[in-house]
């Protein structure tokens, strides 16, 4: 009985954290396809979130931390089979009616918008099991619509199939700004082509009915079987050789070469070879292989002509047809490629099924005249969304959004279409760096060794993460959570280095802190963070003192050795985590400043920057800060004020939320407040405007400058910044190693390798 | 036993008439495709043919017809499956070598030129067989130039699907003449698309290998047959919407209008239905029907899509893929017509096999520097060609083309592309005429009218054929021959009226002489003719020396009802030819006209041509004469003899080939230099270049003037012609009715109806 096997399926699926937040979901929209369904709801989550304390009217000037429950937007993506549609409304209306019926009530005070061509089909269905009006929202314009908000929010969400690299997938940002019009080519059941302008304005140019379900209906019936991933999965195991007719076959392999310029490989017939009634058998492999290839380069060639036809250098595939399967992406691209003969170029998106139902759901906010619900940046949450798993997909997926801030691009960048944030890209096996040639030998082991030493790092993690939160019953468990999250994350990404776009160091450091956030550990070092801050603070006089003694033409170099001492005072580097654990207290500056190996240092600007700063060409430096403790209050805040000394205007910029020991925005205010009460310099420069404290929107080690906030962005227009300095490995070298500006930048960070401490001070000038 | 059973089927298929021209063949070519192959050869064939002989230097002035045995030249096309290529070539090789083994020499002194894709897979094969050089010929450049020979020679080669005429075949000669470029579809087993600006300059703009041998592959894979045909068959029985997904079945049918401005009878989704897991069996005649439009439309929307890159509005799709195939030919219209808004046009050939066989041959001759052989004419063999049949194919096919004189356009068409022969198409159930509209109700049934009439006078023909050859033994049989193969054509044109291009009168006529022709009777009407010359000859004087007695002011009127007179004289009228039969020399011109409707006739312009000829405007006429006896010598000829005392040069043009009891141009100069003898003004005339004669380069009571000889070409231009004068119903009625000119025409002719023979005297003016 099929009803009783979808049911049964259905409440063992259903039952997935996917839809654990529905009780408190706020919207609905619906995209139902042909084959499958997704739904996007918004809800409102608890976080545990840390705050930063000081009360302004005292004179103390102590600050404390603490953590509390705070509501945040989440936007949740879930896809389905269509034929559990309905078990999946029943579940929706069980849960909106349990939570006191709140749910219901919203999901009746306004239209639930549907997209899909189901839409159409189900409307009454869901009407009177939702006891809401459903209204059609039109398939082509929601996909438009998400595949805009998918660009915009989610950096890494585009890529493109390189058929030389290993993994295949090369991640682009190229389309993320609108810029030049595309071509949207959706693959569902069939295949439709649109001309995008921008995330309103575009034209349904051609289409197919030759699509996904192509595939899938003559692979069912050839097969034998009506799997979809299955199908695929067997696809990639057979050879189209012996089921297509190749150039080779007509001309004879050894003359082909010489015929028309083609290669023998050429497929000149799809299936030519299926009609000799020589009763050879088949093989299903063979058969649903040359099926794949057939459809897929059908679409490429199409979707070519259409591109080329309206003067579209760019193709983006999306819809269920592709899945991330990598044969499948590889014949769309050789399609195209072939074809265009270069000139065109095929991508593809990572959420690429989620297109149609975020559409539906922002249109469904443009016209309840609700945008603003939108407002700001959301951010994909790599501890709760799916991976992006290449070659498969089973049953339901998921992906969730969370609300941040506003972010935008910073304003220094000389080019933002050149801009690209990581240094090196893990997810290649051969090391890739276009601009390190050649790569040397050991970057060839680069994956593993940054993975090695983040796994490594678990154990200290979750122990210091419990630690972090002494009064809660929960946090041993919560933390066990964290390690299981953590660790699944390395095993998809050794399996799948682009489990998660591109793998990055940085994207690594996102996972971390997604995961400890997921699990209720949302600042693990506010307490070691509070106790450095105090011993810094407490050197910080004498630290001063010792500047101001200084010839002053030796001042701009011990300013920056002190820059770079403190910068050891990294709790994420492994290796001087275990030092600082083990030396605590007895470590200091001085201490770290003679770990530090003699001049010239692996890149060593410094006498460039020096006779840069002599010669007093700055208005205003945004620094952007590391660490808490000695980094920031030894190491950064005297270089600030020596700026400041020196008639240039400084903006601090910190993290707005916590990543490992580095300090936030929060954080930066109470305690620069709190040396101003001891150093009048630090106080007059900040009541007149000439120091300034910035929050930068992030709440990574890393730092990437298409996602800063709009205060950091504003900040550098009104004061007119001509200096950026950047400190640390994550903001300095594993990102924005080559990113250029418009203005000179300090590029400052200690490098922390095997019993071998260097630094890195480079000088870009624009 | 698989080769065996190839083998058994070799023997008796390779044994039909098709080869039957072996012993005498000239040269060769091959088309070995994926799938099918098609020879070409050149042969002398012996045809009987009539010769008037007279002595020039003798006063009798009599002339004879003799029969004698003529070698011609033949072109022969032969279409078979590539797994008898080898069978096919030992027939060849032993009918080669048993014909003296002069063939073989032949053969091996010049390269055999062979293109398609097996050429190379099998030229040592061919080399070791037949022992001559194989030389491979680019298929691209075969299939142009095939293409270019099949339109400039075959009319009707063209054709247009168009759904609502029945049968939807509508001929067109749009392309013959080269004209603009057009792009040039080659579905075989893969699909190659040429844009092609002449027989010599095209460019590979495109292709895919979704083509017949993927119908073919797949079709065999879903219904366990591999035989073509058989698929096709089964494929006309299926309805895809039980396979294919289709607007309505998502968005529902009742709301489907509505979406998109989509038709809910749209295919979404090729195959879409085929993945429910529901268990449901799909029917073979649905899927294939459905994979046939899939892979049909598909071609369709490719090859809109390269015509629009290049600026075509023209596609002719050729290949074996189409063999004639309506559901095929109606998808790929479909799909072009649908994609392109109706801004392109597709059209189809109906020798679409054979394009890559001829263009081998041509190229062949090119480069052996030996195309004078190809010089001159062509004409589609209506008795021994297969009929183009519609929807199937079975084994073998041929074609055979005559050499004839080399012909030309009338150049006095005032537009050549606008000019059609035919009055009306008999082809359509719906009688169909542009100009008449609205159609009179009784030419419903028009195609049956004129079946049953020529059909009637099937007996009549074979009597008269045997007659004229009493000293042949072998008469009788042949006579009988004559009559099966002209029944035969009767059965398949009312089974398919488009058996042989375009249903027209002269077509029916045309099959009539080449069955004549080709069971050896090449003139049955020679002694009827003479007979009757004879006794025209006596009363001519009488004739010329009545109408001088009469007033000036009477003649005009007097002439053209002694020309409508003559012209009852038509044994190709069954009626008529009764009436002649049974009054014999009572019948006389007198006896006629008095048959003849008094004015006015149907058409009667006769007022009108008086005062055009009083006004004296005429420099020369050109008159294309019909009947032998009273309709040249009492007719006609005093009507040119008229012109010529106003004045006015005058060309008589008469057929080249006996066509009836049309007269010859070869019985016209014999009878001219009779009546010289005792008309001086003739002989004056004659002499002085006043009167000429002239052969059309035809051989039918009909008059396609987009193929003349090039000596009536070239008279008109020289003599300035500014008169054309169209004798008979087949030349002026069933045909050039609706003809224009850049000069006057006079159209002449009696209408034969049961109980009523009317006139039918049009002037065109230019």
């Amino acid at each position: 009985n099929t009803s009783e096997y979808c049911s049964s399926i259905a409440i063992s699926e259903l039952s997935a954290d996917v839809l654990r937040d529905l009780p408190t979901a706020q919207r609905f929209a619906l995209d139902i396809g042909g084959s499958l369904s997704k739904i996007v709801y918004q809800s409102k989550r608890k976080w545990r979130k840390t705050f930063v304390v000081y009360d302004e009217n005292t004179d103390s000037h102590l600050y404390s931390t603490q953590e509390l429950e705070k509501e945040a937007d989440c936007l949740h993506f879930i896809k389905f089979e269509t034929r559990l549609l309905e078990n999946c409304l029943d579940f929706i209306y069980d849960n909106l009616k349990g939570s006191d019926g709140r749910g219901l009530e919203i999901l009746r005070n306004s239209p639930l918008r549907v997209t899909g061509g189901g839409a159409h089909k189900y409307r009454l269905a869901i009407e009177a099991k939702l006891g809401c009006v459903v209204e059609k929202e039109d398939e082509m314009t929601c996909l438009v619509r998400g595949c805009a908000f998918m660009l915009k929010h989610i950096p890494g969400e585009l890529f493109s199939y390189e058929h030389d690299s290993s993994p295949p997938c090369c991640f682009a940002d190229e389309l993320s700004d609108g810029g030049e019009p595309f071509l949207l080519v959706n693959i569902g059941s069939g295949v439709s082509m649109l001309k995008v302008e921008n995330e309103t304005t575009f034209t349904r140019i051609g289409g197919t009915s030759l699509g996904g379900g192509t595939f899938w209906g003559l692979g069912s019936l050839l097969a034998g079987t009506s799997d979809f991933d299955e199908l695929l999965e067997i696809a990639s195991q057979g050879d189209h050789r012996n089921v297509d007719m190749l150039v080779g076959d007509i001309y004879g392999s050894e003359s082909a070469s010489s015929v028309h310029g083609l290669s023998a490989d050429i497929i000149a017939s799809s299936f030519g070879k299926a009609s000799k009634a020589d009763c050879k058998e088949f093989s299903k492999p063979d058969l649903l292989r040359s099926l794949l290839i057939t459809v897929s380069n059908n679409i490429g060639q199409l979707a070519f002509l259409y591109a080329s036809r309206h003067q579209l250098r760019r193709i983006v595939f999306a819809g269920f047809f592709i899945r991330g399967h990598l044969l499948t992406m590889r014949t769309l691209t050789y399609g195209v490629n072939f074809w265009s003969q270069g000139s065109v170029k095929a991508y593809f998106l990572r959420h690429e099924g989620y297109l149609g139902a975020i559409g539906a759901f922002v249109r469904g906010l443009e016209k309840d005249r609700r945008i603003g619900v939108l407002t700001g940046s959301w951010a994909e949450n790599l501890c709760t969304s799916s991976s992006f798993d290449v070659g498969s997909w089973q049953g339901m997926a998921a992906l969730e959004l969370d609300k941040r801030k506003e972010l935008t691009d910073f304003p220094l960048l000389r080019d933002r279409l050149d801009y690209a944030p990581d240094t090196w890209d893990l997810s290649q096996a051969a090391f890739q760096s276009a601009r390190l040639n050649p790569p040397p030998s050991q970057d060839l082991s680069a994956r593993e060794y940054w993975l090695n030493c983040f796994e490594a790092s678990i154990d200290r993690h979750q122990q210091r993460a419990v630690l972090s939160q002494p009064d809660s019953p929960s946090a041993m468990e919560r933390g066990e959570a964290f390690r299981l999250a953590y660790q699944n994350f390395f095993k998809e990404a050794r399996a799948n280095p682009v489990a998660f776009g591109q793998l990055t160091v940085r994207r690594i450091l996102d996972v971390q802190e997604h995961c400890l956030r997921e699990s209720g550990f949302p600042d693990p070092f506010w307490e070691l963070k509070r106790e450095e801050n105090e011993v810094a603070l407490g050197g910080l006089q004498s630290r001063l003192s010792h500047l101001a003694s200084l010839p002053s033409a030796d001042l701009p170099a011990a300013l920056i050795r002190g820059l770079l001492g403190g910068n050891v005072f990294d709790w994420g580097a492994g290796r001087v985590a275990e030092l600082l654990a083990e030396r605590g207290k007895q470590f200091g500056l001085n201490e770290a400043m003679e770990q530090l190996q003699p001049r010239p240092w692996l890149v060593d600007d410094l006498d460039a920057w020096t006779s840069r700063l002599k010669a007093g060409v700055y208005t205003c430096a945004i620094v952007f800060v590391d660490n808490s403790g000695c980094d920031l209050l030894l190491g950064v805040l005297p270089f600030a004020i020596d700026l400041l000394d020196r008639g240039v205007k400084v903006i601090l910029a910190a993290n707005h939320g916590p990543a490992l020991n580095d300090v936030t925005i929060f954080e930066l205010r109470a305690l620069i407040r709190r040396v101003g009460s001891f150093v009048p310099r630090v106080a007059d420069a900040l009541s007149s405007g000439r120091l300034l404290l910035a929050g930068t929107g992030s709440s990574s080690p890393c730092l990437d400058l298409r996602y800063v906030s709009v205060e950091v962005a504003d900040a550098c227009r009104q004061e007119q910044v001509d200096l950026v300095v950047i400190e640390g490995m994550g903001r300095a070298v594993h990102t924005n190693l080559y990113a250029k500006f418009s203005c000179d930048c300090l590029k400052l960070a200690v490098l922390k390798m095997p019993g071998w401490l260097t630094g890195w001070a480079a000088i870009c000038s624009q």
